[in-house]
């Protein structure tokens, strides 16, 4: 057998015998438990699919037939069978292989994903696209039960089995997604796990309903339904069978003939079929395998023997958990508060909340949409939800931020974690684009602390806030182990802060670029430079009087954001200066340029695209600079 | 009885008899008919549910008890019914009724909708607020057959049933949604439609099931199998069961008796409950109630004999016609075209396409995240696909546009129609947001022609295009009636156009604003200013010669857009100033500001706001001086 780094392809796979596979799948696991307990990765998913990937690059032939990864993070025995296994050092890295699909990486990417939910559709746009052109391939989305959830599969669901569109959908359940699994399909899935396979007990059936006895009159008619009636155990599935889609399963994922068998026969069908393959997140590595709660679904560095977390050096409190934990010590005395999350318990740490208030604590499962706009329905009876979702998932729910909760003015508390870059996920996950598609929504209020201190006392805020919605962005990632003040206070709403003074030109800046404001301030002061620097904390509505004071001195004024520009914080600044005809205030903006930021380590990112304190140093001066020259001129 | 406009709440409706209600339903469906004749509205839904509105306001006592009516343009009996039959006069006019629930007009409209689907989520929150205040009331949401396949219901419905939360959910099922309806659920509720009512079926059933003969053995399993699967027999509407709802139907929609009879066992069962109601679109008034294709959704006035629209004058072609034409006729010679549209055919005019090309045309329900993602999925495969999708429906599939179009940077022409106001259906319509949510997406070319004539050259460069996406934005209603050239021709990305030449001042606008700013121009000239005027027809990427050339002038800018200022077009214009160090330019913004626009007359609207001619003469006029006293001072 070769290296694992020596396949280009996976056609070897399909001359395999069935040793060879069970041994490949075994190279792959150790290859895979190896490698990310160095770079940390998705280690739980992969291992999951490994007997599954194998098995589809063996009856299929990639490219050509369209495998579709759904969330892409089990994608990694993909990436090692189609010739990508050399470059899993620098998995996740600043250029190196990401963590998804990624067409620029090989041509058996056929679909790049992130988010959760979009196989089917593309699967749908893939298959049309075969149809009207004549071809024959295969179109083969891969869907795990967490995702089936989300409401554009549903969708995708409804369509597909209505146009009846040849496709085989590989339902990976591994009974568990990020989190535990909640939702009513995930029962309807348990039954059809449990029930074992009803096709070898068709024979038998229909002995049985021979001895039915033959009735007249109006027991006729309740005969045949009976009759009818057993479709439904004949085929099985009956959901899906429902929907229009042909059900085969369950499939054990950990067994190559059960795996293969199926295949072939689902090869062969006309229309839509849904293959249910059930897998083992974690499976071959008992750490992962024993994971109850999600832990083990993606991961940073480990100890292979212990399952040990590298641990990471911070000591201050992750954001995630400083914002749930408030929140939860506030909803000791104010009952109105409840708390949503759209499958991310552990990810937004709202786990305690949840032990200590079940009734008041909702995990509607993968379904953005319906958790943004079930907060609002909380709202209008005089509760307080708190709405904890990723400021990348948020884009999910626009509408329902905007239709729902910003056009009813509703008082719904929204934490967007996650917001900012997030580094290692990259493309599909940066949190840069929230502030632009909030901020020209009515009625909100957008904030983002300096620290976790600032972010205790924002908590505070947003719970007494009761004049409309509220967000609060934090970003992924620890605080910056700064101490606590004892008691929360609200802080006035649409108040900035001045963090250091200074004559010759001003930053306003928020969040996570507080500290690379400062940086650079301390830098130009070395200089004789004195620039003032302040916390634009609230990024809605603006603190139009400090502006107003800012504007009059005329000094040069730089705005920074680890958020896109096109119209972001500093957009909102220069719309201020020329509404209120101050359009001869000079002000430059620094963020995200109009492109999509890849994986890497955050700061790697940043000075990517220029936003350092030495830049931001260099962009001050030659601004005062130019400033100087141009008052000279006048 | 008493008269409609004398009702000041429902609850009279509890204590009629038989006689009285369908003497009240005859009643509204009378004075429905009438005004809507001259109004115009949602008469086909709303003579739809007359009996339905009736039993519930008879059954439930809102708005202790949450009726929420899905999409919400049905709601007109119940604004009848809780006291505001007097001011259906004014429907859907500048401060009159609005077509929707509102809840500043009664306490009995408890949800605001206007977007399909949103029902069952805000049920859920209102039923999850109860329990957790220990109240006991019902919470009703009623939700129609094309709402359904909307993905945050299928996400509502799947956390419902899993969370067994007591809720009594009116599936309104009229067959036909606003086009006739598609997807795999039209067909399940077509079956359960036939099947007629299982539940008398019982007792027969049951005798039956003793009939099957006791076996032992590998038989025994099979026979409890068979047993088992009758519950599908006895409940019916397996495939509501198996999401964790109770199904209760078909119901006939018409038939007090049978209506009342299903509601009140209803309110005694556990847990979530679904109402299959069965009804007639249209009924009662036969021009409607044989309307085959969805012309009698929502109207505009009309003859109450004959059925007959008055017409509109207009005899320039609509855009929706143009645009969908322009496609139609290159489709011809082009086979990568497809189109796309969720569930608006008849809207979107392209039921020739349809007509013509069967196999290339995809009506995929309500389902906008689908079809997004559906288009970007065709665009892998090399075609071109030609999503046509109203500005407001648009706010549905921002992530899949982002994340799934704009990221992968795919030649998909997405066709924003009724872009910008929209008129009477007001708030929960108006295409003000896309290009302030699309203006941040990397990738995109956006743009919107002055007229139908640059309208059919646009179709032709979108079509032509194939660098990625490429949105063009066209309003609702007809074109002005200019000459069509015979021949289409690419318009060169990114360029703008002089309309009138000036050395005042300038003034950049685009689409419905260009009448505006050439008439302010006009009188501006008469008062011997002479202002450019621009069609800044690209708003994405923005002419940056053009607009470099105009900046050395220094001559003071206003920017005009009927789209919201925060982060819109003007604010691209102050942003590219200010980036390229222009940041002197004087530039004032003219656009709709940071609130909901209500319905009305798109003119009232707009002159409400403040967006005129006049207003931008006076504009122009004060800027212009503004700046010569700022000269001087220099």
């Amino acid at each position: 057998m070769m290296e694992l780094t020596e396949i280009t392809n996976p056609s070897f796979i399909k001359k395999l015998n069935r040793d060879q596979m069970v041994e490949l799948a075994e190279e792959i696991r150790k290859f895979l438990i190896g490698k990310l307990s160095v770079t940390g990765g998705h280690i739980g998913p992969n291992l999951g699919v490994v007997e599954l990937t194998i098995a589809l690059h063996r009856h299929f032939d990639s490219p050509d037939d369209k495998i579709i990864w759904d969330v892409g993070h089990q994608a990694y025995v993909h990436k090692i069978l189609t010739g990508r296994a050399g470059d899993f050092d620098t998995l996740r890295q600043f250029k190196g292989l990401c963590g998804f699909p990624k067409m620029i990486e090989s041509d058996h990417d056929v679909w790049e994903t992130g988010h959760s939910s979009t196989s089917l559709s593309a699967a749908m746009g893939m298959a049309a696209a075969r149809d009207v052109k004549g071809d024959s391939n295969y179109v083969i989305p891969v869907i795990g039960d967490g995702a089936l959830t989300g409401g554009m599969a549903l969708e995708a669901l409804n369509h597909i089995g209505h146009a009846k569109t040849n496709m085989i959908v590989i339902l990976n359940d591994n009974e568990m997604s990020i989190a535990p699994n909640v939702g009513a399909l995930h029962a309807v899935l348990g039954k059809l796990r449990t029930a074992g396979k009803y096709n070898s007990a068709k024979d038998e059936l229909e002995y049985i309903l021979k001895k039915i006895p033959a009735v007249g009159g109006k027991l006729a008619a309740a005969a045949e339904r009976v009759k009818d009636s057993l479709k439904y155990l004949l085929v099985s599935g009956v959901f899906f069978e429902e929907l229009g889609f042909t059900y085969l399963g369950p499939i054990d994922g950990h067994d190559f003939n059960d795996l293969e068998r199926n295949i072939q026969y689902a090869k062969k069908m006309d229309g839509p079929v849904l293959l249910h393959v059930i897998t083992k997140k974690g499976k071959g590595y008992s750490p992962a395998e024993d994971d109850k709660i999600g832990t083990w679904h993606g991961t940073g560095p480990y100890k292979i023997e212990t399952g040990d977390f590298v641990k990471s050096s911070s000591v201050a409190p992750s954001w995630s958990g400083l914002v749930a934990g408030t929140v939860q010590k506030l909803a000791r005395v104010d009952r109105r508060i409840v708390a949503i999350t759209p499958a991310m318990p552990v990810g937004s740490k709202l786990e305690s909340f949840a032990a200590e208030f079940p009734d008041r604590f909702f995990d509607v499962g993968i379904a953005e949409q319906h958790a943004t706009t079930m907060a609002a329905g909380l709202a209008t009876q005089g509760m307080k939800p708190f709405l904890a979702i990723y400021s990348t998932f948020m884009q999910r729910a626009y509408d329902q931020m905007l239709h729902d909760i910003s056009r009813q003015n509703l008082n719904v508390f929204i934490g967007i974690d996650r917001a900012g870059l997030v580094g290692a996920d990259g493309e599909t996950h940066q949190g840069v684009f929230d502030i632009a598609f909030l901020r020209h929504m009515p009625n909100l209020v957008i904030m983002m602390p300096k620290d976790e201190n600032e972010g205790q006392h924002m908590v505070k805020t947003a719970i007494d806030y009761d004049e409309g919605p509220i967000v609060m962005r934090y970003p992924r990632g620890n605080g910056l182990g700064v101490t606590m003040d004892e008691t929360l206070r609200p802080i006035p709403i649409g108040s900035w802060e001045v963090l250091r003074e200074g004559h010759d030109g001003v930053i306003l800046t928020f969040g996570t670029t507080i500290p690379m404001a400062l940086e650079a301030a301390n830098i130009l002061f070395a200089k004789g430079i004195h620039v003032k620097v302040i916390n634009a904390r609230f990024i809605k509505p603006l603190d139009t009087a400090m502006l107003d004071t800012i504007f009059a001195t005329g000094m040069p004024i730089i705005t920074v954001e680890e958020a896109v520009l096109a119209g972001g914080f500093g957009s909102a600044v220069l719309e201020y200066a020329h509404d209120t005809l101050q359009n001869v205030a000079p002000i430059r903006r620094m963020g995200i340029p109009d492109q999509f930021i890849e994986h890497g380590n955050v700061d790697e990112l940043l000075a990517e695209i220029g936003m350092t304190a030495g830049h931001l140093v260099e962009n001050m001066e030659s601004f005062i600079k130019m400033q100087a020259v141009e008052r000279e001129q006048v």
